[in-house]
């Protein structure tokens, strides 16, 4: 299967200025990318498109390279059709999801992304490239027509993945008890993604790259590390 | 409007039993039931109802009530409408949710708790009384055919609130951030209410108990705290 995909954990490591500690990464991902199309629809903070735009636009212009958004095009399907490199920011994947089916976006997405463009998602960015947004961190504050996302990987991810707090004393579920509820429901491998590691998707490749091992969530089983040195290709199926 | 509703943010709290620091309030709120049916349907760590029914039983029959598990029903719908009260524990708000719609359990529930009958809710059944169920915490493991809630009051519950930790160095967002999104979307009232406190609610007057006030956020304002001994009525419009 054809797909170049870089799916981070989070745009913004604590300490460090946007998509800073993955520079080199963005840059070799959209080499051959002279423009690429923004997808702003995650709207963080509740900001408005244009205002995500511009300020992930900062980002690209000191890279050289022209961020367009998505929300700016008078025909969106045929701007993703013929978008050279995708990247979709983070926000709320519920109405980032909503905005994808709302603007019939959800097979141009797949469709593109099968043809190997390459595509780069942060957080709920990231999420929606799973088989679903059902172990999204996010407050489903709209409501989407489905829960199904873009299929671009089998497994599902767990953006901005935390360890459980052994000094905690929230009764409230660690996000580990949630996934593993999850699993209860539904069949699909469940991957833990910490702040500042990333996964890279080539064809039928994948690669875990950043500071931290990736857990791994399996109906049945424990939940496990594997590191970056190891081999991730069951992820893929 | 007739109601008689204690809607608590968390059946436990640290160092606790289950329901023990409610002790004193059930026994109160249930004092002319003697049967009480439980709503199981949220199932904690995905418990089966069973087990989950049997884990709530104990409670109840140390305080000499007899609890009554909805899934051993043959018709849900008029165990409802003949109960002297109603508990619906945590757990999962979308499954416990999906679950109500699944049973057509929703309008039976309005009706009961709309003649007066004391209902309690812990966590995700202290959700579901709210507008809709999207300012829950929880993951959205199973997608229900709406995110509409008993509307039992006006405003939106946010369960397990938990205020921003100075020194995280985690980018994922707050949950005040998240409740912030929610009012770029919806227009009702948010309570964050942090566990252990709960609301009472007979008919028309609101009353917050426990250690903590609750924040409350509003669309165009800034988040504020009331206390205890203040005025909440205006939450219930």
């Amino acid at each position: 299967m054809n797909r170049n995909l870089l799916i981070a954990s989070t745009s913004t490591i604590h300490g460090s200025g946007y998509l800073e500690y993955l520079k080199d990464k963005v840059e070799e991902h959209f080499a051959d990318a002279n423009q690429i199309v923004f997808v702003p629809f995650a709207r963080p903070g509740g900001a408005s498109h244009e205002e995500y735009f511009q300020f992930a636009k900062k980002f690209f212009d000191n890279i050289g390279k022209e961020l367009v958004g998505i929300h700016n095009l008078s025909d969106m399907v045929n701007g993703l059709r013929s978008a050279e490199g995708i990247f979709t920011g983070g926000g709320n994947t519920f109405v980032l999801l909503k905005a994808l089916y709302d603007n019939k976006l959800i097979k141009p997405l797949r469709d593109v992304i099968a043809r190997g463009i390459p595509y780069m998602g942060t957080s709920a960015g990231s999420n929606i490239l799973g088989a679903t947004v059902q172990t999204t961190n996010d407050m489903p504050i709209v409501y989407p027509p489905s829960f199904e996302a873009l299929g671009a990987v089998p497994f599902n991810i767990n953006p901005h993945y935390q360890d459980p707090d052994p000094a905690s004393q929230h009764m409230g579920e660690t996000r580990e008890t949630r996934i593993k509820e999850f699993l209860h429901f539904n069949s699909q491998v469940v991957t833990g993604l910490r702040e500042g590691s990333f996964f890279k998707v080539a064809d039928d490749v994948i690669a875990l790259q950043g500071p931290f091992s990736v857990r791994i969530f399996e109906p049945g089983k424990e939940p496990y590390e594997v590191s970056s040195e190891e081999d991730l290709s069951f992820l893929l199926g």
